[in-house]
């Protein structure tokens, strides 16, 4: 039978080789989706998920997550919540309430100490050299502050035919407390439906969220469209919409896969994902936006993932 | 030229007969959308939005509030917000942001008091008297927490074409703390498109953002079907689906208007409403779900009313 998984950004590679030896193993597309997404939660290099996550301007770590199962609709969300080291393993255990399924804030933090999760200052000492660095810059105008917002979002599908969406992210380095970003949002962050198909997004989450594209996608899909179909025409023409009504577009990217593990993804920018199914072996691709509407795939180099490990860990001056 | 606004349930009406005046004069959907909603935060006796909103289980009245620009798409909402008279005029001064639009919790109050906004004590004695006797009735576990969630909802078309759309809630009565709902969730609680159309929604959130409802009115409305059809196809078969899925549906109901001014409901539960527009004075209205996936509309009776006014200034005891 048919199983796979996908995710967003490089970093989620380790995450997906353990989803696809669980999928492979014939566990559940929930346990498979939540400990791909731990593992980039503990990994202290990436500086926008989980330990290690860029804090916001008050040097605190704030995360926004979701859970969604496929098979029955139900969702949990976290958004804001802080020394917690899973925070989608929180909005995991949402997802089994019927009310309260979102929390933010000290309620969501709660709700993960009352609930016995491990809890840990998120902020490592990278990071808070990050932030450091950025707060002199920032006495320059000219310096943006909101450059990175790379959140991890995952779709499994399970050979039993059910399917989980996940996300994790610190959200935007230096963004003010409380923001919260399309990840924890139903529609926007992820969105999944074991008859169909799911979908995740990263980017910038207060442009994702103006066009629910993660629905649209699944919604898509439901119409018969391929993974790919629907991440083109959600994406791009939503881009556009956007440049035009808002006067601008942030980075965004996509992917999604469909109850037959085909798969696809769309992006405004350079974007890497990985991607494992029964048919092809884990595998990192970067996709860049094409002509015409279309997304094109390529294999990942040695050369750009040397680069990659070479800059995550380069030191902080 | 036509104007026009809707807003969900019966306490909505003194805010839509302002929005109709302002609208008449030309004023803009945003500002007419704002004053609808701010009507309704400050009258005492609406126990689920603003002042007199019933509180959480901890005793603090924390509120859920967005808006949404048709023309440009921005967005803005606060998530748990407290002390604030008007959160969903916090909403709006954050769409202005194209960072940080949405802030919850201790980040959200802090926008709030930073911007000057006005800081009050939400709880009134009624409130608190409410919130006493259901902590006693607590105690007999047969007693359901959350028995009130009452949004409210609006859409507004200006004489000029544009569109808005704001929310506005304390949530969950006795939900827990940080608890966010569909309210302040795009797609969900609210969407709107002046090309196409407006939707918003109130019921239990939890439901309402598994299904993505606001923005598949609007998506429906977009591809030709009337709000009355958009709504009934949207929610009653995502109510079936819901059942059949996730074993249960929580009550919800759903207003939508388009860019001429047409507009239209769906309801799971009996559902009070207010519209109007440059060709129907404003009224109060009653819904019902009705046989195939339709929707009964009749107006509202003098007895309802009398009844409502009796029911909501009643003595607590």
């Amino acid at each position: 039978m048919t199983w796979g998984t996908i995710a967003t950004w490089r970093m989620a590679h380790d995450g997906v080789l353990k989803a696809a030896e669980m999928l492979k193993n014939k566990e559940t597309a929930g346990d498979a989706v939540e400990s791909l997404i731990n593992v980039i939660e503990e990994y202290p290099y990436y500086k926008s998920v989980g330990y290690g996550g860029l804090p916001n301007e008050e040097g605190i770590v704030e995360m926004d997550a979701a859970f969604m199962d496929g098979d029955t609709l139900a969702q949990g969300a976290v958004g804001g919540i802080h020394n917690v080291l899973h925070a989608v393993s929180v909005a995991r255990k949402l997802s089994n309430e019927h009310y309260n399924s979102f929390r933010v804030g000290e309620g969501a933090t709660k709700y993960a100490t009352i609930n016995g999760f491990k809890m840990q200052n998120m902020l490592t000492d990278r990071a808070k050299k990050r932030w450091q660095k950025k707060l002199l810059e920032l006495k320059d105008e000219s310096v943006t502050p909101y450059d990175g917002h790379d959140t991890i979002g995952a779709i499994t599908l399970s050979e039993a035919g059910s399917m989980a969406a996940a996300t994790s992210t610190s959200g935007l380095f230096m963004k003010k407390a409380g923001r919260v970003g399309d990840s924890p949002l139903s529609g926007s962050g992820f969105y999944v439906d074991s008859e169909i198909g799911g979908a995740a997004a990263t980017g910038l989450g207060e442009d994702i969220m103006k066009g629910c594209i993660s629905y649209e996608i699944v919604r898509r899909m439901g119409e018969g469209e391929t993974p790919q179909e629907a991440c083109d025409h959600a994406v791009y023409p939503f881009v556009k919409k956007l440049k035009k009504r808002y006067g601008k577009a942030g980075e965004f990217s996509l992917v999604a896969m469909d109850k037959d593990g085909d798969w696809g993804v769309a992006t405004n920018v350079e974007f890497t994902f990985s991607v494992a199914t029964s048919t092809e072996d884990p595998q990192i691709l970067i996709a860049h936006p094409s002509a015409n509407g279309t997304t094109m795939i390529e294999p990942i180099t040695q050369e750009w993932l040397d680069a990659y490990e070479k800059r995550i860990k380069a030191p902080i001056e």
